[in-house]
């Protein structure tokens, strides 16, 4: 995050600041936002270009505007700032999910680490596979396969001891191809557009089909968005009594599964508000960008299209990781921002 | 809200930027932060007491001395800002609940001004209770019919139609005994905790056994708590397609009970952090505060104990709404703190 963060951040509060003072009488009041003011002149003249990592081009101009209208309050486009919710999938559109989702190389290495006291696992799939690192065994297993290794290595443990478990994993842990930390893997510009998001008073959340549990322990430090802002796939939990502590056990069942029309319902159960813009990558965001298309106001919808073999991965319609098939189609129908990666994007990662 | 709360709201702000500013090199912003800090001592000057309407006693110096040692940064008890979450119950922590939960008076009066489509309702309970005003009759149904009733009035419709019911509804009804809207059967010396939480930065949550669809329409102008911060019992819903545009419906399914070991798996759920402060009324509340008193931090814990049947109501242990009975006894054994509302509480209600 860094600077950019920061002078956003300050931007963010100032605005914050501003709006409620107008409700305020008082030269007080008049002192502190002209202070703001002042700071962020000189802070603004240093740093002019919030999306620095984008070539100029269609997309980059279509989030500007979209900012840019819906935070002038003579605007015809205004949008309140309590009102301005941003919803961001994970897997693809923040961060990288090729060769396979992060929270499936996880699943695969707890279960090696997990594999001495569950001796039933050696000959048994898809826990054979993921110990011996059969990738064919794997993808065999399926998507019941995946479900069944992620449930068996995110339950039996208390909600702390699993979130210990995915900071201890992600501090060390790199990428097969990049050979860089999972959570370096994730895309500059898109950082970028949640720190313009916020300095412009949005609420930015994650909704991905990950779990929420897996997510939690590092959003913060990586995306700049809280763990209350995080919403996902769960895990059952139970209120439990442990050594005379109370606890939430993490139960082998699956809660919810936050993907295609489940994306709309949690954001409605979590939030409660439409967004009015939101930001995918696959056929699993369709419904989000749907229900967020669907709102009265002004919104943006956008999906990242990967395009770009060199620099990170290129696929849509018919990979098994990330389809981007309907949406796309969609999406180009109706004139939803579409980013081409390797055109719009200046710079994959951070430096 | 008022003046008062405007005047946390700056503080609050003021808290954030210096925070941050702390991380930033540049005359600007002390600039910022000189003339955010002048504003606030003026203000400061004109309202010094954060809870106006609690009379002085352990109560208030508890909650005061909390607020203090978790925001002083050299105090051994100091939580960094982004862990302060309090989480509050509301049906009579936070409103009245007697002689009926109010989102009960809407299940009733949305069944009358049902009734004429469905006439089979006439015969049959609860809804022939309902619609005759038959509480002998309701009180028969139990917990049964309340959840059948509340099922019945919720669902069948979209997310959107049942939250401009709940508005239409709540804009104009009245609390039988006190002849005032619901919204202003608000705790007075509740709203003031709220405010001073959130002008020292705390995040504030509602925690409830009501429904978040019948709560998220109203609370941001009732208690300054955005619907994305309201948790609470869940109907389930469903991402359909209606006249070709997406709707969230309702379906006639309790999704979730957000009550008694209900509350802390919903905290874990929409959180993800443990909060530091929580504030419940009665049993349901009880594991809430236990896992609010099992943090490794500074943790406050308050019961509201109804003891003032004059100004409000007299009940506990023995009574069917909001009964105080294991948590009064679990509270009393902890030293939580049990504000006495007649004694503590210098109003109730707001002018």
């Amino acid at each position: 995050m860094g600077r950019r963060a920061l002078w956003n951040s300050c931007i963010s509060c100032h605005g914050r600041t501003a709006l409620r003072s107008g409700n305020l009488a008082g030269k007080a009041v008049v002192v502190l936002a002209s202070g703001a003011a002042l700071a962020h002149l000189l802070l603004a003249a240093r740093t002019s270009d919030p999306l620095p990592s984008w070539n100029e081009g269609a997309a980059k101009q279509a989030i500007l505007k979209f900012v840019a209208d819906v935070t002038a309050p003579d605007s015809p486009s205004f949008v309140p700032a309590n009102q301005r919710i941003a919803t961001f999938d994970n897997d693809g559109t923040l961060w990288v999910e090729q060769p396979m989702y992060t929270e499936m190389a996880f699943s695969i290495a707890r279960a090696r680490s997990l594999a001495s006291s569950h001796p039933e696992w050696r000959n048994r799939q898809p826990f054979k596979a993921a110990i011996e690192g059969d990738r064919n065994g794997l993808a065999d297993a399926g998507e019941r396969g995946a479900v069944e290794l992620l449930l068996a290595t995110h339950s039996g443990l208390t909600s702390e001891d699993f979130a210990t478990a995915v900071t201890s994993w992600i501090a060390h842990a790199e990428h097969p191809r990049f050979h860089r930390l999972y959570t370096r893997c994730v895309y500059q510009p898109m950082l970028e557009v949640i720190s313009y998001l916020q300095a412009n008073e949005f609420k930015t959340y994650i909704v991905s089909g990950g779990t929420l549990e897996f997510m939690r322990p590092w959003v913060e430090r990586t995306y700049g968005i809280p763990p209350e802002q995080t919403i996902g796939s769960s895990i059952q939990t139970e209120f439990q009594s442990l050594d005379a502590r109370p606890v939430l056990m993490q139960l082998p069942r699956l809660e919810f599964v936050d993907d295609k029309a489940g994306k709309p319902v949690a954001i409605g159960k979590f939030i409660g508000r439409r967004p009015i813009a939101s930001f995918g990558n696959s056929d699993g965001d369709q419904q989000m960008l749907e229900w967020t298309a669907a709102g009265t106001g002004s919104h943006l919808m956008l999906v990242v299209h990967h395009t770009d073999q060199q620099r990170e991965y290129a696929y849509d319609r018919n990979s098994p990781v990330g389809t981007l098939d309907k949406l796309l189609t969609e999406a180009e129908a109706k004139a939803w921002i579409v980013v081409n990666m390797k055109l719009d994007w200046k710079t994959i990662f951070p430096i």
